[in-house]
């Protein structure tokens, strides 16, 4: 039978990723979860569990990639289609049409700027090494660090300047606020010269960071086992050849 | 007084870009639009109109960045928060959460595709010209129509093929399958030979496409100077060195 209130997500065990907001919206929450692929292959873990649910042996609709959130028979795919259903479950957004479509703009406005960080370690496809596309990641990133950070952080500065200036959407913490944490933990870990100097500019933005890193339940969460560490195989990469130069 | 019941959809007023998505759904429904930047200027259109919204004058969330919707007063932006928002409103989804978070999945995946063939002719950067990242361009267009649109291309005839071989989500004419529509016209558009190649193996897909261009509405628009041709400003370009060779 299923579970209809315990969350299940399959998603790499080794990586942050795109799973890893996901992960932090469940740890703020305390929410009831399994990290299936965490889990040791012979307790129906491992990349196997993960696999399996690629292939759509479930009902209902079939997945391209992961990460995947299941809950009772619900499976459903793509971050910030599963962050916007869960959120309002785990009170992380309030419950209403137009804050929902708020927090999902600004989430999916994130989720460009995330996937332009990748796109710098893989300017040319994700089906080649870095190595294989080192020159031109090496343009793209130089694009990246001198437009589209400074648009994009400049930009949610903003907002946090028409808003409450502690939250980007609403007065309370949201699942916005802990994806941007993992956005800026991704790029300060990815571009450290080119974030410090970012850094100076965005003092709401670095505060908020600062703020959910303190919130009790994600301060345990990042200290304990559970957060796997960057590493050169998610979607923040620290390539020192990519940052700005010293 | 705002108007409730209006939709007014500020984009840039001579491509079809992430809009024709918006575009699209508006037309289906016979929703009452206004596609404000292509009203003239003395009437309050144009680019003047798009930039003014842009800059946040009215109340609520800053965009970064078209297609921008104001419904009343509520202002969106980021193309598929706004689908989702209005699709139930003018019947192009069911109106429950199971049905819109399944919808919304594909039509992130729908856009995650759209994107990567944005990509293709701007791997380094929108601030630079194609002509500026021509031998990038090349490397990346080949790993899309080799590795990229059999990928997703594939996933989608398969969720066709789970499902009643005619929508991708529910039994209905949905927003999914306006912008599957949108997007498999796009890449006939700017890669014909490979489009001509993978559509053999994708004929759920094709008959999709040709159901939703022969949809009386859809028909109506396609025929209509509201229809801005395909051209090599918007998110599909047609250049022919990238295509697959002959």
């Amino acid at each position: 039978m299923a579970d209809e209130t315990r969350y299940e997500l399959y998603y790499w065990p080794s990586i942050q990723g795109r799973g890893e907001f996901i992960r932090l919206a469940l740890e703020a929450a305390a929410a009831p979860y399994v990290d299936v692929a965490r889990l040791p292959e012979d307790q129906g873990g491992g990349v196997a569990a993960l696999k399996k649910m690629m292939q759509g042996e479930h009902a209902g609709l079939l997945p391209l990639a992961p990460p995947i959130l299941k809950l009772g028979h619900v499976v459903l795919a793509q971050t910030n289609n599963i962050l916007g259903f869960i959120a309002p479950r785990l009170g992380l957004i309030d419950d209403d049409e137009v804050s929902r479509a708020y927090a999902n703009q600004l989430a999916l406005t994130i989720a460009d700027l995330a996937n332009e960080a990748h796109d710098t370690h893989h300017p040319i496809g994700v089906s080649l090494y870095y190595e294989d596309q080192k020159a031109e990641a090496s343009r793209r990133a130089a694009d990246f660090i001198e437009h589209r950070m400074p648009k994009f952080l400049g930009y949610f500065e903003r907002v946090l300047e028409r808003g409450d200036r502690k939250h980007l959407v609403g007065k309370d913490l949201s699942y916005v606020d802990l994806s941007m944490f993992q956005l800026l933990s991704g790029l300060n870990y990815a571009f450290p010269r080119a974030y410090e100097r970012q850094a100076a500019k965005i003092p709401l933005l670095v505060g908020l960071r600062e703020a959910v890193a303190l919130h009790p339940r994600i301060a345990s969460y990042l200290a304990s086992p559970r957060r796997i560490p960057f590493n050169e195989h998610g979607l923040f990469r620290r390539y020192p050849e990519l940052d700005l130069k010293g």
